[in-house]
């Protein structure tokens, strides 16, 4: 197993356990927390694979990552409401998914070749667009409209990834980070409450939540 | 026509007719109708096609189904009075189609060369995506989340699948067996209100509906 | 630069503004813009390139689209004021968007050798499913069940182009007559309020809006 495999289950296990979290705070019933956990663990790598052409799509020639959101779903019921009780846990999973599927992203659109823009357009795919299609599915407003320096995160980390590069940081260091980038950005924002700079005269904007 | 083609076809008939009676009760305009009819019977099968990499997707090159569609969609409006004072028609022509669905989304699987649990899920993508894109459309809590005992009668269906086959059953008489299973489980959900054990305290999960 | 991929520039800046336009009357964030106006610009081609199997899709090989879209984000953003006064701007720019992307789709499924009424349908998906992306992912009921003749439009955009083929016009003639139906017919359902026949018995049908 290679670093960025490694990684990629890293953030499979926090996406499946916020995906199971989000799924028993709105009482779904067994099969739709593991649907939940699913769609929220791999929608943003599926998204990614088609856009860019790997099919069969990643999860289906890797079942340790089935399994591996499968037991996710077990232990995060056992311990739901240890978990739940901690107001944060969620929105700590949440933080270490995106950092960590930013990189993934970045680096499937490296081995494909394309445009570092398109790159980091694709790290951002793999880490947003997993809670995107969760929230789709429930009928909410997506992840990336109400939380402002979401996704504003990932692509700051992957600016990080490719200005490594350029002043020649060893691949290892620079997974790690640019996925901590996104990672400290999006924990300082809701930390302290950033907010991208609002262009619009009066303040009606939507809040940022949680 | 092979046996499994045969079962697309019944299948998109079902779905067809329950898409189309959906976009009725909505009150759409004819186009509306169409396309309602068309994500509901083709949705499913689209996206399996595209997660295991079969493209053009399968319909664009099968004329049968487009036009089967368009002919469901008049035939449907010609007794739609009729049809949709029987309250009972959209169910059954639902369930029909999740259980022909699941058969063939799970060969499919089978001659991609995929696991087994693979193929189950896509047998329930086959069967239950078609109803979320198309609850999805029009806003709605998708169908997998309304009701208990939808997506899980596809995943019992797949399951028995797989054990015909490790008992030597027949190719074609585990098609049917499988897809009755489905069909089976899913009415006697419906006729006895069964549902998932629930595993929160308080009692206020959704309804299951019909 | 050929004249389909002219058209497909010109359609892009079309809907990138229109997308832009729609995301600053909802007040997101500078990053929500930018993916609204993205969305709605490469959104329709997107599925269609997924749905054929052109992968990488298209815009993740051309530079030039992406940094369009970004242009007109930007030029958008400094004329917003004066562009969201005039009430009619967001229908003109959709309008010309929905009549120059059905000729790109058109002209794709020809390439990739598919039947008329697949090119058709290609052509549908690329003019409006942009539109049904972007107003999912605000979770509002999809353009084309708001607004009557709007497919419809696109459909006969499609038909015009293959009886022109029938009667032997030159292909160039053809994509600007097509896309130039397209935009008159929705042009003028607008103005003259038409809707397709209604069907049903009173009069409960969702208003054409705008």
């Amino acid at each position: 197993m290679n670093v960025i495999d490694f990684i990629d289950l890293l953030g499979t296990v926090a996406f499946a356990v916020s995906g199971a979290l989000a799924a028993f705070s709105k009482r779904l019933d067994p099969f739709g927390v593991i649907i939940m956990a699913f769609v929220t663990a791999a929608g943003g790598g599926t998204l990614r694979d088609i856009l860019i052409g790997v099919q069969p799509v990643s999860w289906m020639l890797n079942m340790n990552l089935v399994y591996t959101i499968l037991i996710c779903v077990v232990v995060t019921f056992i311990f739901r409401k240890w978990l739940l009780k901690l107001r944060k846990t969620l929105f700590l999973f949440d933080t270490i998914g995106i950092g960590l599927y930013t990189v993934v992203g970045l680096e499937m659109g490296l081995q494909a070749g394309l445009h570092p823009v398109i790159c980091i357009t694709l790290g951002c795919v793999t880490a947003c667009f997993g809670g995107v299609i969760r929230d789709i599915l429930v009928n909410e407003i997506p992840v990336i409209f109400r939380k402002n320096i979401y996704a504003t995160a990932c692509l700051a980390g992957g600016v990080v990834y490719f200005l490594m590069i350029k002043i020649g940081v060893l691949e290892n260091f620079r997974f790690f980070i640019a996925g901590f980038t996104v990672i400290l950005i999006r924990f300082f924002a809701v930390m302290f409450s950033w907010q991208l700079p609002s262009f619009y005269d009066t303040g009606e904007e939507d809040p940022t939540r949680f």
